[in-house]
């Protein structure tokens, strides 16, 4: 094991009914004045919206509202809430959505204490001041309702970057399986190839990788494709959906990167570069990706891709783990192929003039327009 | 998964020289005046005592002393401590030793900030209130570095008892994984068995188990098994030590119950009262009163007995895995008959007197006089 410092401070409330609570949670940790921040009106007619207002009001708190975040979330948005805060004086946001509407909202808590563009802190520096951040999520993928991290698309240059810090853990972030269970199939799928892209980056680049946090990893790819089929079937399934859920969450909250050194997330690198171009579903876009890139990458890893295929899959072979996961893709109904996510002649181009573009940002300049080329065409 | 909340606010600062910094740690969270405890002289002999001081003395840490907490620690020197910690206006304790010497810091901790006798807390109400607790643990084993909770002997009452609260979250833990290298065969071998008795109780017991909390144990337990046998050809391998380390951290940590509901801790009510009466180290008593319990409990969960045999040792029957369990632990020489805890005809009805006497503290009335015969006699 590498050295590491581990500190996770953010109180998760999982379960049925916790979202009743929230404005007590709230209050806990002083919240007056809230900005609640959702994406579609589907919060407002499933009835959560007012559930969560109803418990702010019983516990004292005012709050402003921001609606429309969409997938990928974008930079203008961010702004949009960033003057709200500031003009409402809110002491803390609300994200009530996924991952871009909670990562939209530490964006926003970061900027609302911060004279200039929130933008300088994306991949530059560490958020030490931020408003309080609370998250009802309504989505299991992301990871950052247990992290300090958060992704936002700055549309006038199409860089999907990251912002982090100490300040943008979750003070209470609420897991109920049940609101996450009206989650289409397709976003189901999706979340699912986002969850093992949060868990393989890690797993496969490291130069230091210490068994015990493998087989951490290896129990939330595992759950996560036992759980997804099982969904698929019946949405219903609330143990299913529980299981899911902790995986998710399990998956980035900084738990399996303990220990670890000389990682790197060029899965993501790629795939933010698609997104940004041509609006994909963040993890469709990795699925497609993920098969390509880990074909190309296995001969700096043979080892750890052998494992992988055994302990996932039960096969032999480094080769037939990476056939195996992309199949399974295929069988779950998330892209494999780059015209899957649209992306073909016309602007592939474009996606990949933008990863070498961006890729020292990501410490990746190995990344050239080479091995791109490379990647992309066994994505074809 | 049912319903939970979930808070760890520990910083565990982990790898080779952390030890170092620890004044630099305690000086962040505000620390002026500590109570430093430790177990026997080693600690002064290794030079760890002086490196700690001299950090506390590089950030203007004043400290009293308090030596000689033994195994399996004692009320009295927990009552000591609190008059030193009282007279002194700590404000924070360090504990540089393993799970005896931070447990007693825990208790000294909260007794410093109550007015009565500290033992009034003990499996009675919640520690809301305590002077700052760190540690430098040099024993892996007990997870109280990274969790709420302690045990503490009463020596009037041979009540062998634990506190837990809020408040007793160590702020930092260091946990250097070369500063365990000393530990002697006995206690590795020892620790060994208290982390797969950490690992085991809710994974039998719990009335519900999500199968991705049975994965992350079935990890913690494979990567004690295979560590404890490569520490003890190696004692200095590095990586085995911190994988040992890591294993024992999360093995009590609270993410192992997350979701878990109906569990108890049988095996610990049964070795807490062994070592009351005849002081064993709690690990031995617990290599011995393990399989014995498990062919007893069987008939409970077969399923997840069998699961067990499957995932931990590869064979095909309840039965058979735990007779594994029993070889594994002989082979690593860790006891497991009384006998080899020196429990005998002489003492052994004073063993089960405290047990069924004392088991409605631990939620646990069924273990009475005839259930705890059948389990020691598995034991003998």
């Amino acid at each position: 094991m590498e050295n590491f410092s581990f500190k996770n401070p953010v109180q998760v409330e999982f379960g049925k009914g916790k979202e009743k609570n929230i404005g007590e949670y709230m209050a806990k940790y002083g919240a007056k004045k809230a900005l609640v921040v959702y994406g579609s009106d589907r919060v407002k007619k499933s009835g959560l919206f007012d559930t969560a207002i109803n418990s702010l009001k019983a516990h004292g708190i005012e709050y402003a509202e921001l609606g429309g975040v969409k997938s990928n979330p974008v930079l203008s948005k961010v702004h949009e809430g960033v003057k709200i805060a500031k003009d409402f004086g809110a002491d803390s946001v609300l994200a009530i959505g996924g991952g871009s509407v909670l990562d939209s909202c530490k964006a926003i808590a970061a900027g609302a204490c911060y004279e200039g563009d929130v933008w300088d802190f994306f991949f530059a520096k560490e958020v030490q001041k931020a408003l309080m951040i609370f998250d009802i999520i309504t989505l299991a993928a992301t990871g950052s309702e247990m992290n300090r991290g958060g992704v936002v698309t700055n549309e006038a240059t199409k860089q999907k970057f990251g912002i982090d810090g100490p300040a943008l853990f979750p003070k209470v972030s609420v897991i109920n399986p049940e609101l996450q269970a009206t989650v289409t199939p397709e976003y189901l799928v999706y979340s699912a190839s986002d969850i093992i892209a949060h868990s393989i980056e890690g797993y496969f680049t490291a130069t230091k990788h210490p068994e015990i946090i493998d087989m951490y990893i290896e129990a939330n790819i595992k759950t996560v494709m036992k759980t997804t089929e099982i969904l698929l079937k019946n949405p219903d399934d609330y143990e299913a959906r529980g299981d899911f859920a902790w995986a998710a969450t399990m998956a980035l909250n900084g738990l399996t990167y303990v220990g670890v050194s000389g990682y790197s997330y060029p899965n993501h690198m790629l795939e933010h570069a698609m997104s940004a171009v041509v609006d994909c579903a963040h993890g469709a876009g990795l699925s497609v990706i993920m098969p390509a890139w880990m074909k190309w990458y296995k001969k700096n890893n043979e080892a750890k891709f052998a494992r992988f295929a055994k302990e996932i899959f039960g096969l032999d072979s480094a080769e037939a783990g990476i056939d195996a996961l992309k199949a399974w893709f295929d069988k779950i109904g998330t892209p494999t192929t780059l015209g899957g996510v649209k992306i073909g002649e016309a602007n592939v181009g474009e996606v990949m003039e933008i990863i070498v573009r961006d890729a020292p940002k990501w410490g990746l300049p190995q990344y050239d327009a080479k091995a791109v080329k490379e990647i992309f065409d066994l994505a074809k």
